[in-house]
């Protein structure tokens, strides 16, 4: 038999998923952000309804690791924490108005310089590249493996 | 301004990637083929010409962890290790015709995975999704970063 037409997917998009991430570190650090503050001002929403057992479990973040992230991100007032009235030994998050015009700024600037990479495929192929990773990025991790 | 449409590329692409690897390993363990080994005889061919080290920095790997997946690919005789002519200290690799078959029967195997998931992507979106993620994949990391 043939030897396959095109790499494997994994052989292709790790390598180039890690440069992406490095690609954001110095956007994100010109916004005095960790990764992992970003990727919280992304998940949370302007209804406080995440404890932060929920939302470390949504990031895929160590529990633990995650406290002082919010911390910051609190004395800073891109998030608020508020007592859950179901249970007050847990804290509701939320993001604030300043939380998301940071999100958004750092947001603009990470997908401006992926639109210029992006800019190098025919439209087509830009349109399909999307429109397929979020396709696949979407599928529950078990359906993967199939 | 207007939030983007479509989440940042490192979000989709990071945990996709780790999917597809977590899809590999069963397959890999099939074969009795570790991830490392699979990856080394992706990398090699038949006309023996990388020493041991330019293979661990093609691959991204430690040079002493290389060193225990060599020996076993050699042991079942995957691989071939020549001195090299040229400084007798170094030694050369190639791929073995066993090396070759076993390598394209695991990829065959990995590829039908995915192109099970590729199947459920439109025409368009799935011949675009490949050109441009092997475009964007064979950039270098350095335009990636911009």
């Amino acid at each position: 038999m043939a030897r396959p037409a095109r790499p494997d997917l994994a052989a292709m998009m790790v390598p180039l998923g890690r440069s992406l991430i490095a690609a954001e570190l110095p956007i994100l650090q010109s916004h005095d952000l960790k990764m992992w503050a970003y990727i919280v001002l992304l998940e949370l929403r302007e209804e406080p309804t995440r404890t932060q057992a929920a939302l470390a479990q949504a990031i895929g973040a160590d529990k633990t690791r995650i406290i002082g992230v919010l911390d910051e991100l609190a004395e800073r007032g891109l998030i608020r924490r508020t007592p859950d009235p179901q249970d007050r030994r847990a804290r509701l998050l939320a993001i604030t108005p300043a939380g998301k015009r940071l999100r958004d700024a750092v947001q603009r600037d990470i997908q401006a310089n992926e639109e210029r990479l992006l800019a190098r495929l025919a439209p087509a192929d830009r349109r399909g590249f999307l429109r397929g990773l979020q396709f696949l990025a979407e599928l529950p991790p078990e359906e993967i493996a199939g």
